[in-house]
């Protein structure tokens, strides 16, 4: 099982902001992500700008593409990400059409794992070939207090055992880490936890149980 | 039951050919759409250029929003949209954040109906004062040749017999409006078909139709 990678997100609704935020924390993260906030408010050249600052890193555009597959993942992979973001309550269509262009440009299709997606789902995006997911507590969820469950760890196991790379998110913090033990977990995804001062430590914190555990 | 709009679904991937199209369509339609595509590209100035052309007409941004409903809703709001669109597959935390937002500004959401949705989850949405339901063929479904079949009908007046008032989407075309008869219908939007050259003979065909049957 190789390491886990780390991943900020940014979701500033302005550039400048977000490109101020990558540059802080570059050094200690291996994946930038355009979060669906920034890609709205400022579009694809948010994509473009961070892709020409940080040729080195893995560029995600986390548009949770649910239509219109083929012009958006087209649109994303053109400004230079590698990886896009699928919703899982995309019509299979939409994720096979995205799944073509990211072939074409040599790039992933993370598939966002809201709403009531079921194992069939789950097998479907297999057999296109897919191998990346995202598993987070929504956002929302998070500011309304709901933590990490049984559940939540038994779902993430279950993809793993089918062959998925698990991208994790949804307030990461170090002393959570622990709990994804045994899972092919592709990354660990944070926003403010990585930016700020206490980013960087922050970011050895979760590191140090990464290699502790992976 | 009043008698359903006609939405114009802008999804270019630049502002100036969305802008372009949008004059020339505005004298025959009432809602003009930022589709996802075109917020993607473009940022929310795509919206606050649309909203400055054209103050008299209803702006939708179509986000299909799915986490972070606070800060995305209050962008393209405070942009100028009237309604923003919400994934069902969001977390319920997310459409009530969205929902607080559109109420801030007397503006409306649309739940996007993706994924597996259910009647629990629709009874929600009602439950929060969400009155606004998008139902459609996915683009990619329709591309791929995908018709409405009597399970989408029967889905959409159990929505409206529920109270929703639905706006139905996918290769819409006058000869289909028969079908949707006797549902609260808000808006029949299409994109490429109120465009071009036949744009105004498809807009008047499909009022035609609208005032035979509503």
């Amino acid at each position: 099982m190789t390491k886990p990678l780390l991943q900020i997100a940014l979701d500033s609704t302005d550039l400048a902001a977000a490109v101020a935020i990558a540059s802080e924390v570059a050094g200690f993260v291996d994946v930038i992500e355009i979060g669906t906030i920034l890609a709205f408010a400022e579009g694809m050249s948010a994509v473009s700008t961070l892709r020409r600052r940080h040729p080195e890193h893995i560029i995600v555009c986390d548009m949770k593409t649910t239509d219109g597959g083929a012009i958006l993942a087209r649109m994303a992979f053109e400004a230079g990400a590698d990886w896009i973001t699928v919703s899982a309550a995309a019509h299979i269509a939409t994720v096979t059409a995205c799944k073509k262009v990211a072939d074409e440009f040599d790039g992933e299709i993370q598939i966002e794992l809201y709403g009531h997606w079921t194992e069939q789902d789950a097998q479907s995006w297999i057999a296109l070939g897919i191998r990346q997911a995202i598993y987070h507590r929504s956002r929302d969820a998070e500011l309304a207090g709901v933590s990490w469950t049984p559940e939540d760890i038994s779902r993430m196991r279950a993809l793993s055992a089918m062959g998925f790379e698990v991208s994790i998110t949804g307030g990461i913090v170090p002393q959570d880490i622990h709990l994804f033990k045994g899972i092919t977990a592709k990354t660990f995804i944070a926003g403010r936890a990585l930016a700020g001062e206490q980013g960087k430590v922050t970011a050895e914190a979760l590191r140090q149980q990464i290699n502790q555990y992976w």
